[in-house]
């Protein structure tokens, strides 16, 4: 297997290759029921904290049904019920969290936190969303992909919308499996060309990367299409002025047919129908958007058991 | 056994005399320590969800504490901490819920709001309280009355006050099990009248159903008397407006005498003494009411188990 | 063992100097792995609900964490979503609580509302922080002290600031337990007489306890230095106004060299570095405050362990 036992997932750049098919071969094996793995540590249950700046359903609800399948126990700590919400240190959090949990998975905004905690946390620290990576959603995504065509390797991979964090966790995965990705977004929306360089060096020619701001150039021929909400929680005041920017970037039918034909459409909830993607293709026949929800479960799943030593 | 596994209970008219039996018997069972079931799904523990669009912490933990005892697990979802509050179809929470989850509990508002829940999750979906019904609380009563007194059949029950949710459910619970029932409220606060036609329907002539504005006529000879507060949660400031209204509908000594001797008070708590009941009843030997919220926990945990195709 | 199976800790003056002694001898094996309890109660796993007034992320995640290495569920109940922040009686709401759970740990500020959910819930009640006491913090302490020392009878334990809980559990549990507890703290902020009283009738003469307003005096020779807040939760607009009269009782490498020189020191966290503690004692190699953190969830599993009878 290898396995990550202790290790951080701060961003998929953390992964090699073989650890990331590892990882995608072990979400497929407990969604089909063939393994059922129980982590244990030191002789009782382990514990994941959810340390969450801001909430979300999908997320916690993913991962704390994927923990208690291990045998794991959850706890939620959301930021205001945490000393970090009155001025305490985080390094002094994280050392006070280590000594109670045995896992830890934190939504916060600034990539930078993240890697205080995991200076200061010696058990495993995950990334469940920054301002800057979304690695936990793109494991599920890659499921989907892989699942539905059966590998990963020279499929493309389009992604319409805002350069944001899953934009970029998509670059760097799909690099690191081998899968051509295109983003399309609107001039001043691109992605952070940090990011973009990382991407090419672990595509290292291997895979093809494309920014453009051309829809349908991004779609011509693509195995996958993938969106976003144009505007993230917290930015809804934005929404309404970005409509008219990024209207040519809605997922629809008539984008639709520039992509190949067994095409999937992927969206990482929650969507905003009429905006980023239409209804007609959000409940249309290409759409895998509910089988990529639950595989986040999966793919986190496999996450956890692997940084536990449960596999 | 019957067993309810994979059905969804959201009123109790879903429910045959039979399966209304069965479920009552379980719970005595499970009280009785009798049988002590352990739920799995595909080989993991089973995780409930309590989606609350209002808190209440008789029903969630009574809930929770229900699926522990079966080896289950428990997220909580407050409405704040949903897409649903910001605005996501229902229909899409439902459907990514279900791929998570394996039984959810709802309490909201709307019953229309729960059946849209229960079309689109494929999983068992409990009403835990809507302003039209309150089926897991007439579980708890039923067990309360079928321990006291030996039986249901026959018996009488008269609840006072506000022709409210758990009123409806009493009446199609008490139609059910044939058992008479009495709803004394203020003019004005009736019940719903769909609601008394459909209890009538599934009485068939078995029980009698009396809708009065007199409370002496409902009490006389009754063997058990119900009561509510007289403003629910969210009506707090129609409290003050509604005492004298509601007065002659309290629960005292004077109306107890008139009684059977050896009739039961219930509330579903939390009580508000000296208005809908004295403290005098609450606190004296006719009272069950502590023995009817544990029974909350006995009742959902044999409705959990029946749906989770525990037993 | 002796244990505590069905009792209440409301405060360290409940427990015997044998019990006391048997808890810390439990924690200490505990955190060793020499022995690893499951909880049972009647057949099913143990149910502890967390009943706080205030948010407290440390008494939360440690309190839950061992509860769940003891095979047990755990419960938040935080004020918000309880009945009592809506009027009910505290003593409807302690014999609800009494029917579902199984322990109860209390997060509270009058000593008085923890006695009333002691007198009607017939479970165990663990006063988890009141305005007067902090017991449980202070069983972590003496773990820590333990530990480093090898015993307790005979050393000298000063504790520096606002003669707060924290102050008057030590007094309670020094005295148990045989050490020496010098309080120092400025005029205005002296201990509680009645739990100075209390302690010196517990050490009965077997240690002597000092109060005073001179941290030189306090410190002389001691072993363990401890400090906490100047100003706790909900007095931070004292805070200011505070940091001159306290500003002589900071723990600091001057003070620090007037100890023992194997001196330990603690803190109850969370701390404000150049307030009460230096960054440098905090930091240094005198501080065994995370040891002292990570104690918390040894003493609180032994706690609980011992009143479910799982040892």
């Amino acid at each position: 297997m290898g396995g990550l036992k202790g290790r951080d997932l701060l961003s998929l750049a953390d992964l090699s290759t073989d650890e990331m098919k590892d990882l995608l071969d072990l979400a497929a094996q407990l969604k089909a029921g063939k393994i059922r793995p129980r982590a244990e540590v030191d002789g009782h249950v382990p514990v994941l904290g959810l340390l969450f700046y801001k909430a979300s359903t999908r997320t916690r609800v993913s991962f704390s049904t994927a923990m208690y399948h291990l045998g794991g126990q959850v706890l939620d700590l959301p930021l205001h019920a945490t000393q970090v919400s009155r001025g305490e240190p985080i390094a002094d959090t994280a050392r006070v969290l280590d000594r109670y949990l045995d896992v830890l998975a934190i939504r916060t905004f600034d990539q930078q936190d993240l890697k205080v905690f995991a200076e200061y946390a010696q058990i495993p620290v995950i990334n469940a969303l920054t301002d800057l990576e979304h690695p936990c959603q793109i494991l599920a995504d890659l499921q989907t992909i892989q699942e539905t065509f059966g590998g990963l390797s020279g499929l493309t991979l389009t992604y319409l919308g805002d350069g944001n964090n899953v934009a970029h966790s998509l670059l760097l995965g799909c690099a690191l499996v081998g899968m051509n990705v295109r983003i399309a977004a609107p001039e001043g929306f691109q992605c952070d060309s940090a990011i973009v360089e990382q991407a090419r060096e672990i595509a290292n020619g291997n895979s093809d990367i494309l920014l453009t701001s051309d829809p349908i150039e991004a779609t011509t021929g693509t195995h996958v299409l993938y969106t976003d909400v144009w505007a993230s929680m917290g930015q809804e005041d934005l929404a309404e002025s970005r409509i008219p920017v990024f209207q040519p970037y809605q997922i629809n039918d008539d984008l639709l047919s520039h992509a190949d034909k067994d095409a999937i459409v992927l969206h990482c909830l929650p969507a905003h129908r009429g905006e980023e993607i239409t209804n007609e293709v959000m409940e249309g026949s290409h759409s895998k958007v509910w089988d990529q929800a639950e595989n986040r479960m999966h793919a986190q799943k496999a996450l956890l058991a692997s940084l536990l030593g449960a596999v």
